[in-house]
């Protein structure tokens, strides 16, 4: 008897085959009929059992939540919903589940109630599909860049470094709290620390991944960060996956390309290796915009919003114009905006990003070109003397997916540009020294991988996309 | 002009196309023939430029390490070593390169003094050699997984659980260092702290990975890990890589399946993918040993041992087996073990380990059921009562590389096992949940990424087949 997964089971037309499936059982109705699910797909396998034969005792250990190790004989289905089911043969309960206790229920749980209990929640249908389009399309992130001929590289997450200037970072540290060595002047003393110096976790893997762009020619990180933000929305984690290519040789216009090209190719992938899964979210997202006002429902179903992303060109926007745009719309003249805007500079506000993406153009945008102000310090300068080649994807629903840029080149700018924001230079020697021997022409981009999976799968928090978020006042499990 | 990287160029048969590459200068000899590298080969293109009508300026600036930008025409190579080269057209400086003071020179440089410009290593053949390996390994990692149906799982990095007893972790904080608020009587107030608890760098996803386990039947990790301990060695890192897959259903014959058969396919799968970089590496480290004394030198090459793993059958041993092995063997009864093997139940070292795969069984050796009070808490207990179901697959060279076990599936066996080692039920409540509520048999294993790129590469140090080291006393960039 040969044992197979459900997924296997429910594709394959090897009618009256005796097979073996282990799982757990999602429900048992009239004492006759058991779903089993495995995790192999969304979908169930029906199990039927002759209960006159079935001993009482073995009915009543049949509960939500159990492990069962069933054998028993493929054959047509005569009930809806599935081709084939098992008629079952043999039953053995593995591992029981009280009913009255088990937390995951055979009902709709709010999802506040299940990151409570986030060791169990992929036990439901939604964070089953979410966890494996997740794993899919981390896959598919590797195969892009793989295919296309990036090394793979893992900066590192403890990092002496803070100048990447991408926000605050959480401290690392072997002191005993409270009790750290003081210097004879009264000073922490770092030398006597595990790394003999002040250590905190990456915010970004960037300037370590130019030194592989610059080598290797083009590079990709895929690996988590970490922001010591007190963040509390349904955007920002304090730990999440960021993925970050950088290629040699390049320049802005190719980043956007490439940037464009990545996110469509991962989405195309995912349509087809996920089928099920997103067929799932898509419903689940459909039911839960009904229970909307009309005017906050999306005007796209979950499915075609992908399609939309994969078959249209993203529309490409310097800052400039996008300024105009939004110092002209509507809301900037009626004073919605909390944030107006009036002078070129300003920093472009979450509601203004959405108003781009939402209102005005309705698909992704690329801005590009910012002010050199409000942006990083290795960015490229133009030759305006006060943009940067910059370059923001805004994405509807999301806001930024990602940021990046053409990387300063020029040791003598980027020189200048750390002496006027007070960077260390002695600090990123290494970084400079790329700008020493053999600099040329590079650029990169950064994307925050839980934001395309919650993008992927409708998910409107942040939290719900990855197994066990990280945020302030949480670190269970 | 089409725009080509070296390994498609050296693969071409396109002769007298017109091409454009970008690259550094590796070496430049008699004024005319410049071998250009862009990273996408360990092999070098031959430029070869009229030198009479380049000006002396351009010429002065062909040096080692400076980027160009070459123009020209493929033609079959006159010279050794390649088929075709490029007779330039035009040829653009990027970026210089102080001949004086570029630290990668054309000459042999030693790892140490490497690893102190780590920043610049991956561009010399040896370390971008390992790092393209090291790349193609991860994605044959995942490759492997994702097409056996394992879904990938993020752990989380940061953790509030230290119960995993894999070893000593980093402290993560928010607070300000010496200035942690105190409770009212006197101890840290961690409430306070980012996430309200004491939180540390994971040494392991597996519990969490279990979850997932338990769940969607089959998961991986792939991710970094960290170790508090002071370890000056060539096999120890802080930070490294970790691939912990966990399967449902499993037991212990299934694991030692599934480890041999992983480690044989991605093996295989970077001989077809990484045919010239292991054939340098193989080269190299041929040479390597015959600075060596005849005895110390390694009896394969580096690609003759790749193929020997692949092929061969791991020897599988049991500890009680292995103790007896040891205990009568001549090193033993010559009391040349520093720690000699008399009482059942001891620990064995790296002596005994080496002795048992170097010297007696010459290959890789799965040892399983060990005493059980030298294992984790999680592992299954046999029904001998004092071994459990514990596995270490042990390579030549290596020593373990990879440690994994069936876990302990019955709810009150794993408590009495917490109770008698005093780890916390309600820290664990999560984990224990996995067995109140519809457990099964599983398992799954750990192996450190970093001994595989070692092993596949033959870099005898740890620190040089990962980006970026962190060890005791070292962060550098």
């Amino acid at each position: 008897m040969t044992q197979k997964n459900v997924a296997e089971i429910l594709k394959s037309d090897s009618i009256l085959q005796e097979v073996h499936v282990n799982g757990w059982v999602r429900t048992f109705r009239s004492n006759r009929f058991i779903a089993i699910n495995d995790g192999s797909t969304i979908n169930n396998i029906q199990c039927v059992i002759d209960f006159e034969n079935t001993p009482e005792d073995t009915l009543k250990r049949i509960t939500t939540g159990s492990a069962v190790s069933i054998k028993g004989t493929i054959v047509e289905s005569q009930g809806k919903g599935q081709s084939v089911e098992i008629q079952v043969s043999e039953i053995e309960i593995l591992g029981d589940s009280n009913a009255d206790e088990y937390p995951i229920q055979p009902k709709k749980h709010s999802f506040e109630f299940l990151r409570e209990n986030a060791h169990l929640r992929v036990r439901t249908n939604t964070f089953s599909a979410v966890m494996r389009v997740r794993s899919k399309l981390s896959f598919a992130v590797h195969k892009y860049f793989q295919e296309n001929g990036f090394n793979y590289v893992n900066t590192p997450i403890i990092t002496g470094t803070d100048a990447e200037g991408a926000g605050e970072m959480f401290k690392v540290t072997n002191f005993e709290t409270n009790k750290a060595p003081l210097t004879e002047d009264g000073k922490i003393d770092y030398s006597k620390d595990f790394f003999g110096k002040e250590t905190s976790l990456t915010v970004s893997g960037q300037l370590e991944a130019e030194t592989f762009a610059m080598s290797l020619g083009k590079a990709y990180t895929f690996g988590p960060t970490f922001r010591a933000e007190n963040s509390n929305t349904t955007r920002h984690l304090a730990e999440f996956w960021m993925i970050e290519p950088e290629v040699a040789f390049m320049d802005l216009d190719g980043n956007m390309d490439l940037a464009e090209d990545f996110i469509k190719s991962v989405l195309k992938d995912v349509l087809e290796t996920c089928k099920d899964d997103l067929a799932f979210l898509d419903q689940r997202l459909t039911q839960e915009e009904k229970s909307k006002p009309q005017a906050e429902r999306s005007e796209m179903s979950l499915l075609n919003k992908l399609k939309f992303v994969v078959d249209n060109n993203f529309k490409r926007v310097s800052y400039t114009e996008a300024f105009d745009i939004l110092r002209n719309s509507k809301p900037n003249k009626k004073k919605k905006f909390q944030y107006p805007i009036n002078e070129w500079g300003a920093d472009l506000q979450s509601e203004h990003e959405r108003y781009l993406v939402e209102k005005h153009f309705k698909c992704p945008v690329i801005l590009f070109d910012y002010p050199a102000n409000i942006k990083a310090f290795y960015m490229r300068l133009n030759d305006d003397g006060k943009t940067v080649r910059a370059m923001d994807v805004l994405f509807p629903g999301i806001g930024e997916m990602v940021g990046g840029s053409q990387r300063e080149e020029r040791f003598d700018v980027l020189v200048d540009k750390m002496k006027a924001l007070d960077i260390d230079e002695k600090e990123l020697w290494w970084y400079l020294d790329l700008r020493k021997y053999g600099t040329a022409v590079h650029s990169g981009f950064g994307l925050g991988f839980e934001r395309l999976v919650q993008f992927t799968t409708g998910m409107s928090n942040i939290r719900d996309v990855i197994p066990f978020p990280r945020t302030p006042q949480n670190a269970e499990f």
